[in-house]
């Protein structure tokens, strides 16, 4: 069977790339990409280095370029796919936009926002651990080179 | 005995001035300054109508202000003065930036984050209660604006 055109790995596999280019830039390898009928309309990495900014997480980025996109600041049909489990931050972002589906890759036990319990929308469909190890790889990869 | 030039209240006052310009463009009202060293290094209020964006709180727009000012992304030397509890992607945000020391004005039991627990900074003093009621009036003027 083959894959289908529009799973969540390929969108996954979208993120991973912007991962990849915030990796390339000495940021935080976390990458993120909003979906909307099937379609990508926005894509973000990490910038906290670059811009000196704790707020310019890969989503954040992503939910605003997707509003600015729609000129609209609800994202009620969107889906958002992120390479890590987002932060508390992140999470209440999407939950003011109404993010109605939140794929993430890598669990983050340490600063994810499950520890907190439900913080997205309450209509948000969530699914995690979607090409995890892909994400985990380029979180390694990253922290490695920093010890160094 | 004369109010202290440098108290809670006098920086409060500067963030209600911003929450009444949210009110001026018809935006929820609430205002941020950011503070270091006794002197204000960024103010902002809500634009969320404005730039149709969920991330434009009073708290990220002036946490991003500060960062930029500084050249630095965390502020520990910092504190933040909001007219509303913050919600819980603006607390996300203070404790990323290491803010020191959150002020808030009135207490929002439906929408603030102490109903999700700590989500501030481990370090971060928290004062909560200051000039609430009249952060309070401009919410309620907004609200019965709206319903007419």
């Amino acid at each position: 069977m083959p894959l289908s055109l529009y799973s969540d790995e390929q969108y996954m596999r979208e993120a991973l790339k912007q991962a990849r280019y915030a990796l390339a830039e000495d940021e935080i390898p976390i990458g993120a990409v909003v979906v909307l009928d099937k379609r990508i309309i926005a894509r973000a990495y990490n910038q906290t280095e670059r811009l000196q900014d704790v707020t310019a997480h890969a989503e954040m980025l992503a939910l605003t370029a997707a509003a600015n996109h729609l000129g609209n600041k609800y994202l009620q049909e969107c889906m958002l796919y992120v390479t890590v489990e987002p932060c508390v931050m992140c999470a209440g972002a999407s939950a003011w936009a109404q993010v109605r589906r939140v794929v993430f890759g890598a669990p983050e036990p340490k600063f994810g926002y499950r520890r907190h319990g439900r913080l997205l929308h309450p209509k948000a469909e969530v699914v995690s651990g979607v090409l995890a190890a892909e994400s985990e790889e380029l979180m390694r990869e990253f922290f490695a080179q920093k010890r160094k």
